[in-house]
């Protein structure tokens, strides 16, 4: 079996770092104890990623002759080769395919953009925008209840958790969460997991080193 | 085998006809010929949908003891059965996943948002608005790239193709087309198959007979 090669940026200035989407899978990675090696792409040529990551994005994984990209994907080629990440059975893998998409396509939808006028510092007040606030409201008041019942969303913790817990955990300096403490408990349950905070620390080394390289390349 | 019954509203008002998520699901039941029941959850009680649909809302696939909720998630539990929507190989997999999570979570989640403002008929203008405005632009112009290449995403049609010619489709009338003609060729190519056509027609036809049964109760 080759190794896997997972490709992040080779560097990002500190505000998305712990938040670049290789830790998605880093953390997968590190939840099934696969070995793996990073690979970068420069930050500033969009363009030398387009034949791997169609929209000049990262992450993408290498892993022999197959290529795949979009954090979703890649999480679920990963826990379908290993029931640390994903059960083998046809209702359990049923289960966490829907979690997974409901973390990145019902929860990530409005809270991306709404992050965008957090972003931008923007309290510019529209009816679009009261549109988006209530769409991301529901979204979160529905899922306060979900996890309300239990540590992790289908039974064991999968790939489903990652997802969902990095989507909501990008909130988690909005305040959203003032009145939602499982969603919360939640987050904080996902993040206290070793091979989360493994993950963390390696995306935050490995840009850390980019920045001493840059600096001694400077000088 | 027991017969797939796939749940959607029983009513809705004409705006969303032909786009209720439900269409996804019947579009692939078509090209793959799975016969299907529908069942319908009454419109205006959004707390009986939660126990099969954490968010209130539908479409869901029941299999037997399976209910699964999520369009991406049911046209991927779909697609595992059936080669007419994905390839059996790991490959051929990798690549409908990738594309598939590329629509729901790349292309659709700046696309629902910016609907929002057209929906409200929103014109304020704010920093967010534009950064989302580029966002959706920005993915655009990337599948106009994508899509000038070949027929579908991964060689043969697909549930990935299910879904973003699906997610494209509901911009179509916001003019983003103009001067994305393989955006467009692709969308015309998508809804001019025959399952899509039978799916879309079958969409209409259920909420033209609640209507009727509205009016009958009403008189």
């Amino acid at each position: 079996m080759t190794e896997l090669i997972l490709t992040t940026l080779d560097w990002v200035p500190e505000f998305p770092r712990g938040f670049v989407r290789d830790l998605r899978i880093r953390w997968a990675l590190e939840e099934a104890d696969i070995p793996y090696q990073i690979a970068t792409t420069p930050v500033g040529d969009a363009e030398a990623r387009l034949p791997f990551q169609p929209f000049g994005q990262v992450p993408w994984l290498t892993d022999g002759d197959i290529t795949i990209f979009e954090s979703g994907a890649i999480l679920l080629y990963l826990g379908e080769g290993s029931t640390a990440l994903m059960p083998a059975d046809r209702p359990g893998r049923a289960k966490v395919m829907e979690w997974l998409f409901a973390a990145l396509n019902s929860v990530e939808m409005p809270a991306v953009p709404w992050s965008l006028y957090r972003w931008a510092d923007d309290e510019t007040q529209s009816p679009a925008r009261a549109h988006l606030e209530r769409f991301l409201d529901g979204r979160l008041n529905h899922m306060e209840a979900v996890l309300a019942k239990g540590d992790w969303l289908t039974g064991p913790f999968s790939i489903a958790d990652i997802a969902m817990s990095d989507v909501l955990r990008q909130l988690r300096s909005y305040d959203v969460f003032a009145k939602r403490p499982a969603c919360q408990h939640y987050v904080e349950r996902a993040t206290a997991r070793p091979a989360f905070k493994k993950a963390y620390a390696d995306q935050i080394a490995h840009f850390e080193a980019a920045d001493v390289e840059r600096t001694a390349r400077s000088e």
